[in-house]
């Protein structure tokens, strides 16, 4: 389709002040930041909603309705198509849990309480099984990444109080996050 | 510099569900997503800083400490590093205070809830001045953006509230945030 390969060098843009991608055959300028991943710990009663990944990375563990962030929506609205997507859940968002920086991969994941308006649950298209299970029923061993944990545990840690700061990183994951 | 004009046609890329923007050059895929600004509203005692715009958009006018997050670093850190740029500021992030929406210029605002380390601030080089001014001496009809509005007024409502839920967009806000 397109009669060049891209080519991107280094540099600074005029009246900015670090290194951005820019193309050498346009000088289009490839502005890069984090990109902003919307979820929600969902739960029908005490039942949680967790979706098996259809799709790379991860593929075959279980994680939360979650995802990239589009033009045009609210985080909110975000989150809530995730679940829809994912699990073809219909979701009632309620509050932000937590808000993860990941500089390593360039993700900031906001993660939000919500509740299902319906059990109705069944795989979308980047799912190949949803559930709803107990806590207890949590696949501990095979959730897909860290914040998948830590949002199911700083939710169990706040259950039933009526109002708390939202959550960041836990202490001590900088491994996992940086570098 | 480069030999051609950026030239973007509107297509569907191989695998996603909607149109982005591809270079007809090199076929480079032009994902945009929604970017994070990052700030805070932040106190020395009883007193707000707050910065008088050096650049446009809102030469002139006042707003709070705030700016693009950039890649290789936590939301918190965003924060605080432009508050330093912007007013010298030295920053104790706390928690957060709000997430707004905004679709029609495509952003995320994260506004946090911050104290000063000390009262010694001055413009950096995107501010003409910056002050530490009392909740009365705030200037109402001269602050840049609707989001400074609702993230001092937001603050104002919670004052001395041990743990709140974070705000979203204030109700009735659609028509500055939307369209």
């Amino acid at each position: 389709m397109a009669d060049l390969d891209p080519d991107f060098r280094q540099s600074i843009p005029d009246g900015d002040d670090r290194v951005r991608r820019i193309c050498t055959h346009c000088d289009f300028v490839d502005y890069v930041n984090p990109k902003i991943v919307v979820g929600s710990v969902a739960r029908w009663e005490d039942k949680f909603l967790i979706c098996k990944r259809a799709i790379e990375p991860r593929l075959g563990y279980w994680t939360l309705p979650a995802g990239f962030m589009e033009e045009g929506e609210t985080v909110e609205q975000g989150a809530a198509r995730e679940a829809r997507e994912e699990a073809c859940a219909d979701l009632e968002i309620e509050r932000i849990l937590a808000i993860y920086s990941i500089p390593r991969i360039s993700q900031v994941q906001i993660m939000f309480e919500a509740t299902l308006r319906s059990q109705d649950v069944r795989p979308g298209p980047e799912s190949t099984d949803v559930k709803l299970v107990t806590w207890d029923e949590i696949p501990w061993d095979d959730l897909a990444f860290p914040s998948v944990h830590w949002a199911l545990k700083q939710w169990k840690s706040v259950e039933g109080q009526a109002a708390y700061a939202p959550f960041g990183n836990p202490a001590g994951s900088e491994h996992l996050t940086h570098g």
